[in-house]
């Protein structure tokens, strides 16, 4: 059984900086997340993605943002289970938590944080009754390097801009790119349906509008799929294609912490705002975008200033009868677990005191 | 008249980033600082302070704070008025505001979000009547730079860190330090007692406890001062000096904004955090340090995150009648409004669409 201060659910930014937050206050915390590696959406998904809105950062990229993450919080040593998804919560008679995933680990603590983020994206998928035999085998819901289509026949579906704008950029690097999407208007911006109209002219994207795919083909990888026409008149399409590639969008899943028996509102954790960011069950905190009040923003930022005020909270659970006096890190400086030590030079200390 | 959307009193850390989070709203900003130049406390007071909790910065000086916010903040243009204090507010009958400055600049704007930080530093001074007389000549109540007082000969009065570590470490740079203490015992750190009790044996700093300063002599600068002893029975000693440096703290103040109608608490003005940080006056706002509010921690973080709440609820009031959609920057980029575009390359936007 692992022991903690605050067990943490998600090890995205939000679940990274509430370690250094707990650590301040000399809170021990691990971390659980279902990914291989920390840092949610922003490693898995878009490392490479600058963002702008992070205070101070006027453009920082996600994995970086990550990275200096896993560098502020190193002095508090998290423990991470990494790979595995909190499955059950149960409370035990002394007020504290087990937290057990899905493959058996078992964690306890007085504390527990939900720092979810929009919970597991699960890519929209189309309703094909043997998709998931190709996944993996010449299906996939996401773009992540374009290279592996290089001379390929790929089939992609969809309708927005991701749909469009891959469907364009691989008309350069596949040895065919063809288009299917069930109606005629597409919901992308001007410039790529022109694009793309204009390179269905040239016949370097293979256009299929009013359409869509039906069929999979294939022994072991895929090999064919079906195009069936909304027009019932027309006749079915078969294409051979190396890939299929629907991009209808990634749609956010709270997953098993939806049965844990919180307050949910909109597929979000309702919690208290007005005052620490506890969830209806006491001792459950909720933070960043994976919590919902009146006004929430699911900004990055806002994931951290939740993290500071939660870890205040979560000290007073901990240790009931101590009373906590913050301390600020520019004064104090910031003591590691492992006997590290930061803090400001003596006469700069000074100079503000 | 000065007139814009929104008008931030205070150029900290948190009225920069709320220039930024307005910025993206299409909202336009100006800045009221009494301070000659932007940054608050961080460029005036501690511009070589390292912070240490600032999410995503493992350490950072309080000037590249600054200068970070400043730079992204940049493309949204905010005007400032600067080493000018706001001095009133007056609600106009459209319920917009005027805020006039102590050198009778007028602002206005339908929002005032007060980002004032403590409020203006003043140090806590001690009651010596011609004290004033000798500032800039002699007395000075923080110590920026300590060359300034190299072979000179200083008496430094308080019995907290900051006197203590002073006198330390000028005994190696002045030509004589004195250290006046109205108590036996010192409020500060243990080693920094032992060290200064250390030099005093030495005869490295003449240590004057159960004493204090109470007059000040010297025509066109200071050159002596009288150290009364609290045992009536002790002559006053007089020192012939240089410098005075009276350390006995800063103590915040909220100044004229105290005057405004607004609730005020521990020195500190109420808002609803539940919701807004708007003030009990509608259209006022109050955020960072300056604001107060049941768990409210004193983080430049926190201040930044009320900004970002805050600003979305202005817009609701200046533009009553729009529906706002929250963009992220992430996908849509930040558009300035001197033209400039930022934006993630359309195959980063495409992978996480």
């Amino acid at each position: 059984m692992i022991q903690t201060d605050i067990l943490i659910i998600g090890a995205g930014p939000t679940g990274l900086f509430t370690v250094f937050e707990a650590g301040l206050l000399k809170l021990k915390t691990h971390i659980i997340d279902a990914l291989p590696q920390p840092g949610g959406q922003c490693s898995e998904i878009y490392p490479k993605k600058p963002i702008y809105d992070i205070p101070a950062f006027p453009e920082i990229l996600a994995g970086d943002l990550v990275n200096n993450l896993m560098e502020q919080i190193k002095p508090f040593q998290p423990g991470f289970t990494l790979g595995e998804r909190a499955e059950t919560l149960e409370k035990l008679g002394d007020g504290s938590f087990v937290v057990t995933t899905n493959k058996g680990t078992k964690h306890t603590a007085p504390v527990v944080v939900i720092a979810g983020g929009l919970g597991s994206f699960e890519p929209r998928k189309p309703p094909i009754a043997n998709i998931a035999d190709y996944e993996g085998h010449g299906v996939a819901y996401i773009i992540k390097d374009p290279e592996v289509y290089r001379n390929k026949k790929v089939v992609i579906a969809g309708g927005g801009d991701s749909a469009l704008d891959w469907a364009i950029y691989l008309a350069d690097v596949a040895a065919e790119v063809s288009l299917v999407h069930r109606r005629n208007e597409f919901r992308g911006a001007l410039d790529s349906v022109e694009k793309a109209s204009e390179l269905a002219k040239l016949g370097k994207i293979k256009l299929f509008t009013e359409a869509q795919i039906t069929e999979l083909h294939g022994t072991d990888a895929l090999n064919g799929v079906v195009v069936k026409h909304n027009d019932n008149k027309k006749e079915d399409t078969y294409l051979e294609v190396d890939n299929f590639i629907p991009l209808f969008g990634l749609s956010p899943k709270l997953g098993p912490i939806g049965n844990w028996g919180l307050e949910i509102e909109k597929n979000a954790i309702k919690v208290n705002n007005a005052k620490d960011y506890q969830t209806n069950i006491p001792g459950v905190f909720a933070i960043g975008d994976v919590n919902t009040y009146e006004g929430k923003l699911k900004l990055i930022l806002s994931g951290f200033h939740e993290a500071a005020v939660m870890c205040q909270y979560a000290y007073q659970i901990i240790n009931p009868n101590k009373r906590f006096v913050m301390k600020y890190t520019t004064v104090g400086g910031v003591e590691g677990f492992d006997g590290s030590k930061k803090e400001a030079k003596k006469e700069v200390i000074q100079s503000i005191a």
